[in-house]
């Protein structure tokens, strides 16, 4: 047995496009099975393809949960960015972050809800740091933003850590309860929270 | 065989010692080891009993779970309820519900994590009807403080579900990164979630 996985692709090679097809079928049956449910078979059958070729290019389940994970917390980082509009307020700056993030998040729904049932499942402790160090990065620009506001006066005194929570907590939860298709978008949805949580519900008037 | 099961207690009769002890080590095992990895005779071991004797108090694992999470539900609704200062503010109110809640939460922990990590995998309809019936009580019962808030001008006009999913977001996502002894108190964390909420982060000045 010489099974070789992609697993060293995971930081920078491209993925190739039979990778490709075969982490979106695993997303798949990952956000309808759930992760413990679905077996390196199911996916295989799904894929059309041997459980032999499978293994080839993936060590284990695990390995497909994770690359799946890693990329959609790679993919978000850079689709956020180039979201956040240069010269805005940072009250633009924030609203920008939030609505960028929740349309990755309904755009690439299996992945992320695979990603947020699983994320501490990964055994391979050097893979999961890598994906944790991305996500800090995600959370700290959001913080910056906030920082940023605070200091030249725009935004209260808050502590930009906890209000960096409370804002990524209404996006995350999403995956719970928001629907594509039924009712608002993700981007309405993400905009009248932004409305609260930068304006609150108290009226100034 | 003819085993049975206590499962027609949860509307309204009292938990005996033994089930209550029993359902604290469920509890305990669902929220460190998951739902999944837990088997029936993980929770008779790690209590001292019999598989036979579990099996005598409850029909399934399922039905452990069930139990523990209808009455996380219903006791979060009188407890929060009781907090509430019948004659204040909507500010206060609201304030009032989300320390309640996220109060109730942190010491209800184990059974809080075992529900958000399986509420939907009920297969006894009736009961999740139930259980969902009691939630969307908890849910109404926010909304109505938030609709009293803008009737009164109190508020600004918000859509008051959306205002209710983005508090209740921020309490409920909670459970992924919270620990209790560590840093702040639930409530100084909701108390700050309830500061940007009511009044921004936009400054007014």
């Amino acid at each position: 047995m010489d099974i070789k996985s992609d697993t060293d692709n995971t930081d920078d090679a491209p993925v190739s496009e039979r990778v490709q097809e075969l982490l979106g079928v695993g997303s798949r049956l990952f956000a309808e099975k759930g992760y413990e449910a679905t077996s390196m078979r199911d996916i295989a059958t799904a894929a059309g393809v041997s459980k032999a070729l499978l293994y080839h290019h993936f060590a284990s389940k695990d390995d497909i949960y994770a690359r799946i994970s890693f990329l959609a917390t790679q993919d978000l980082n850079s689709y956020v960015e180039a979201r956040i509009p240069e010269n805005g307020t940072a009250s633009e700056k924030v609203r920008a972050f939030m609505i960028g993030a929740a349309t990755f998040f309904a755009d690439h729904r299996e992945s992320w809800i695979a990603a947020s049932n699983a994320f501490w499942a990964d055994p391979d402790r050097h893979r999961l740091e890598r994906r944790l160090a991305r996500r800090r990065q995600f959370e700290q620009s959001l913080r910056t933003l906030i920082e940023e506001g605070i200091e030249s006066g725009e935004f209260n005194k808050v502590d930009p850590a906890t209000a960096g929570r409370l804002i990524l907590s209404g996006i995350n939860w999403m995956h719970r309860w928001f629907h594509p298709g039924k009712g608002m978008t993700a981007e309405q949805i993400v905009d009248q929270y932004a409305d609260i949580i930068l304006g609150g519900l108290v009226s100034q008037k």
